[in-house]
């Protein structure tokens, strides 16, 4: 499988940082090996909940050039509609941008907006989303996210029939041969990791798992995390 | 008049901030004499932009909790509807929460929601938006907020038909006979805060002035900042 | 005062009765000497519940033209926007329909929507709006209806600065020289209906007091309310 | 075919009741054999009438308690949002909860809400929408709802294109393996009920048919309308 | 009174002009005496109609550039949000930008676009809006209209409560000692302009008068239409 | 292929005439061979831009007959919701109506009210949006058009994943055997006619080309245009 072959990547949700030190946590868990940072934009009128904005990354920006730290931000937009807040995040240092094809009324403009400002462009599908958005902007793409969860609620597990539904993205992704990565978002735990891989994912958010670990007694438990990730992915891939 | 035997509070705007490093920032401004926290809560739809929201505002009140730092934050929400984060700001922290009467339907039981949640409670006033909001709540507020720029856009002066909508304000206050701060945020400077403060304000925010001078090279630059203010300030009072 | 050389009426809100018998349920309210039907229709937008529509004041109307009750249907629309439902509830039997000055665009042509349909037209003021929504439609009013609790949530009392508020709007109706009903909606109750009658009101919502009686151990509980009521008015006049 | 083995439903749909005297219309139509109620709610917004919402249910539910009648309340949701109302049709009664995909922005978890809150979940297909909505939430569901008229608008007629999307719908509960009733609303006579039953149909919403002829003349016209139904879909079976 | 040493103007609405010849009808109404053209833009959501936007302002902006004909376009945005289509009408050689204060957020905000851009601002009050926006937004406008119907419906008379609200503008007006025209739409006919003028208004929307007159059998309609008006404005001033 | 045997119209789009003298522009792009005239409708909030409603459409239908033009007006609604200006439209001399599937909450009713009109129905697809859409309402068209830019902005040429998007909705018309028109709108030059009509377009939106021609120099510019894009249609069928 396609999938197997593709290299892994792990990307912690910001969320579950401490945001009154974002510039340390973020600095410990990349040199821990984390490969992007995950950042969550809600706005409280598409999913219930509002967290943070362009400000934030661009203070985050500054801070990882500044402090020499690489890595990625991947923004992850929860908001509705979608192109004014996609032009701040190019600003504000972002890598790349996904966004729900529901929250926009011109999802292909949208696409091309990100693009335009130098960044990758993603959509994002909720559980329930047909992949049928897919048909007719592949070739705009450069990651795919499946929500395993529904976004802006807390406490959801792995939703199981999205097992199905990332084979059927990395299905969709292998015939374009294009390079879009298949990333993951919800429910992503050490003991389903290896049958999410499996299904086709091959970037995975780890949701309060890392940062959580990174507070804990153990000074190390950030790393162990994401070595205990590296290591199942290792056997799945 | 009323306002000069009134004590005068500075609260420096957290939008200014390096937000890789709040807690530091928020800390060191304290230390530097402010006195209230201005906590800016966009959501991208009562205000075209997005900033921060309850998860930020909990890590920070965190953070001073185990520091030792003490000063409430003044969350003023830009947002519609508010109902919904005025709950999730009275438990991530808050000590102030505003809002925009024209952002809830309900305005009474915003306020209400407020309050019982063991905050304290006000009303904020765009530029051209009438008192009237005020007739019949009153006894519900703890603060009036009169906006001095429009909220949500940058580079803007203070608005001069300003300064008589606060001695309006401050004299409904006073004939209320309630303790009712009334605060202005947009503009404020060191050379226009003493006619700020002789209309009738009491409480400053002061925007990017105190964070930027901050981290200027001058290692002491937001004591001079807030020096400034206080010095003037005893002036006008 | 003039409040008290007007006949008092008194409205028992449906909205406490047993929807399974409506039509006994009015009936009996009605032979118990209640003056109107307050009809309370919400449309989970306008507030965050939604209770009955045009399909059953039109229904509950046919009833009553049927078993020969009397008495007039006051619609209180918590709702927007208000104009399709204004036409419907005209054709529905309602015979007066109030309505929030915030949720309808075209305030004026709302109301003359509803006495061009041959009904009573009327403004329904939140506690916290301000009266000023007046000062240009007195002449098209037939009613002004003064919530004294938030419209739309339970387990309410009744707000105290409601008092000067329905004080206030009796001024202005009296210097109107009109005959236009001030009602109040919202924690009335055998103890404070006095005092509340002295503000200016002579149209009184009983809001679970009336249906709740009717439905305990005692046949007559209805009764005893209702007649409770008048003769505390009788005393206020 | 599936469908023929299936066991066929009746359900009145509760809009052409006498709302007056609510709960003896219900009594005395499911004395007659009818099978479910269904109970349409609208809200102004996602169609354009407002009928009736949570408290309407509670009283007919408590009513059915009372009485001994035993029928499941079969809720259809033309409300948008969804999530809220869902938590008030839960405590009031209903048996099953239907909503429509575009109304609700967290589909996935709107359904799991229903099913958390012990009731039957559903998702309902307006005439043009698409049955791709299905490909990842069937494992959530226990009906599937197709509209045969546009609901909302009143005097339509069966579409006849719905009898190829019924046979697509069968095809897919079938290819599921799984217990879900395929509701069919809007148009369903005597005249067409067969050929909408072999279309795949088990579950049949009689509009205005059942409860019209219920207060005819003829004190047995339902009855002989729910026998009609009857006789003819054991010809369809 | 004020109004009567006000020079009075003539502002035919573009509503009723014949949209397949604009710049010839325009034209020829400017050269009949017409003094302003009053362009009606409405957006099918704050009124219930769509009519025409600024590339028909642009081209016929470049018309009467061409063609040598001097006319302010007095623009009336009828449409929410107003921003964006500020700034387009600005670019499309708009003279006056009028807006209703219920449909900007930002009302300052707004009237400081306009003013930067180069036109002349103004806000509009339907019938039933309170004067209260004006009080601390004075300064900031070159206009105040007052609509005399409700705007976007048809076939409507001078609502006569307009005439107070005319005077209390006019003394708001003069108070303020600015320079601030005061315009009627609505209803404004030749028997009654004189009443109208001495309430205060200065500007006249003449709605299907004019242009009406102007496709009529008689050549010289529109001509005498505007002499009437003028003749009525010389007796009242 | 289907699509060859087809009569290939040309629809030149209204946006780009010369709104001050739009009968002589329309008149002259007939008789230089235009087919139908593409009358685009924004609203400012489907799209974000505000054109031209049903009182420009009625009088250029006037105008045309006045005149003598036959041509069908084919009005393409960017607005949301549709129901009351497709009403509108009717009114005003539309032959074609369609709209975007995502602005109507009753796809399936708004096709009815356009046919029920005596209109011609059709449906517009967003370049991300799905076919499946036409799933069960091909019986209802008229009209597919398939968008190859994004509506309502500028300067975008044509999105080449649109050539695979028409041959898809050929192969589907093809298949119901119905008489639908397949028309494009966006960046159809001269240079890429050939290759779209082999795709399965018939009917071609011109536009900017046709009416800027129109008012260039060369008084026959338009011919010139409208014979460039005949001849290269007859080398594609």
């Amino acid at each position: 499988m396609a999938a197997a072959s593709m290299d892994h990547k792990i990307a912690p949700s910001i969320l579950s940082a401490d945001f009154a030190r974002l510039g340390q946590e973020v600095e410990e868990v990349i040199q821990s090996g984390a490969d992007l940072i995950h950042f969550d934009v809600m706005d409280n009128h598409y999913v219930p909940n509002l967290t943070i904005g362009p400000a934030v990354c661009k203070s985050l920006y500054a801070h990882m050039q500044r402090t020499g730290i690489e890595a990625p931000i991947d923004v992850h937009l929860m908001v509705s509609p979608v192109d004014q807040l996609i032009e701040q995040f190019i600003d504000a240092g972002a890598s790349y941008i996904t966004f729900h094809p529901e929250a926009s009324q011109h999802i292909d403009r949208s696409l091309a907006l990100i693009r335009d400002g130098g960044c990758k462009a993603g959509l994002v599908f909720n559980p329930a989303t047909p992949l049928s958005y897919l048909d007719y902007v592949i070739d705009k793409l450069d990651m795919v996210l499946i929500m395993s969860v529904n976004p802006g609620f807390g406490g959801q597990s792995f939703i199981p029939a999205m097992l199905d539904k990332l084979r059927d993205a990395r299905r969709i992704i292998d015939q374009s041969g294009r390079a879009i990565r298949l990333e993951v978002d919800g429910g992503v735990k050490l003991d389903n990791v290896v049958e999410i891989a499996r299904a086709g994912a091959d970037t995975f958010v780890a949701g309060s798992a890392v940062f959580s670990a990174h507070r804990s007694d153990d000074p190390h438990g950030y790393d162990s995390v994401i070595r205990g990730f590296r290591e199942r992915l290792a056997d799945a891939g």
